[in-house]
């Protein structure tokens, strides 16, 4: 089971800083999910037309199930984040955006400028993280116990999660 | 005054089993409305040129004030219900959406996987519920206090509701 | 530093009744900035062309760093003010509605009708307003926190507010 996990941002890209928003999206799943998963990770900047090829590449060249974002949801010119998600995207799931601006909106009231949304490409669940370590925590910890299921109804591999963290919910059928 | 019941499934549409959701439609429409209503109601398959057909034909020659569709929300690849619901509207209510979304949250986490919308044809509003008899009546009383303005806003009839189960509101202009 | 103050409403550009909600957006302004700030203020019919005009040349002519209109967002047929906001901005920001009507929804029921949105053209801001004086304010006093440093992202100048009214947020970066 391969997850990616792509860093969006110009100045990690070019080495400018350190990407600490990736590993912290590492750090999360390890302490999320129980089963086997290996992480396929990358940093590339905030360009739409690479963005798109590489959630491409992700979901249907590396058979990620899921791959999260960070980075370029924001106002700003150059976030692009959720347009190259929706243009890769056969479908998109507004509630994981909704849920998790609400839950931010907790802590920030800056909040409402995130765009980020989530989509299903094939049989791959991609889904925009904020770009703060902090923020990434919080938003994947809101909208995991969806995510198992959610991988059953497209086709992908069965998630288990570590209970005492976070837990799958799987409704009756 | 008609309204349109659309349930949309392949199992049920085929005989696989029996459709739940229609009904339990109509008997909360029942309990709702105190106004004189005739139902049209039809069970298709997910297939996004017949449900906008349907839709067409409800809204244009049956002359439904309302319909109120069950199924295909979900983000499985057979679920086309939400597309199929934006292409045949000229506007689309967010609001509604984010509101089932929010009441099926406190009942199960997975409430965010729904793709549920609804949007206005002409004369017509449509509603996308969810498929499960449960999640309809709640995600009916969370939104049927506004469908009543909604209706008198774009030239529909004036519906009345019971107001010991729900309460159309109406504001001061 | 400008802002765009937009009355979108056929019967207040006819004549037939004062435009009380561009005043109403006036005062909450005065209220809540402390920023040295010209109102650029227009009443306009429900035309999207026209409106979608007068928001290009609030923005680019005029210089507007944010604009707030009020009117239109409803679900009639003359309704148009998010169709127009939309196809003049490069990125829409779905959290200012989100949260526009989910607080206008602990006033009425009938929130869910709106399609108030918010969207970025260029170095511009533009936010939608619901049409009704108490509402623009109840909703302005929501979104306002996160105003200033959404125009600190987009190159915008630096608005400062009335900390008894309303605190503008900028989270440490």
């Amino acid at each position: 089971m391969r997850i990616g996990i792509l860093t969006i941002s110009d100045r990690a890209s070019s080495g400018v800083y350190e990407d600490k928003s990736g590993p912290a999206i590492r750090a999360c799943l390890q302490e999320m999910l129980t089963c086997e998963w290996q992480p396929h990770y990358l940093v590339i900047p905030d360009e739409q037309e690479q963005i798109e090829a590489t959630l491409k590449a992700m979901a249907d060249d590396e058979g990620c199930c899921l791959i999260v974002t960070t980075g370029g949801t924001g106002p700003a010119k150059r976030d692009v984040t959720p347009e190259a998600t929706a243009a890769v995207c056969e479908k998109m799931l507004p509630g994981f955006g909704e849920l998790m601006r609400a839950v931010s909106l907790r802590s920030v009231p800056t909040a409402i400028l995130s765009r980020q949304t989530a989509g299903i490409r094939g049989k791959t669940l991609i889904v925009n993280l904020p770009g703060k370590p902090a923020a990434i925590r919080e938003c994947l910890l809101a909208v995991m116990p969806a995510i198992p299921y959610c991988l059953d109804l497209i086709g992908g591999p069965y998630l288990t999660t570590n209970d005492q963290v976070v837990k799958a919910f799987r409704p009756k059928t």
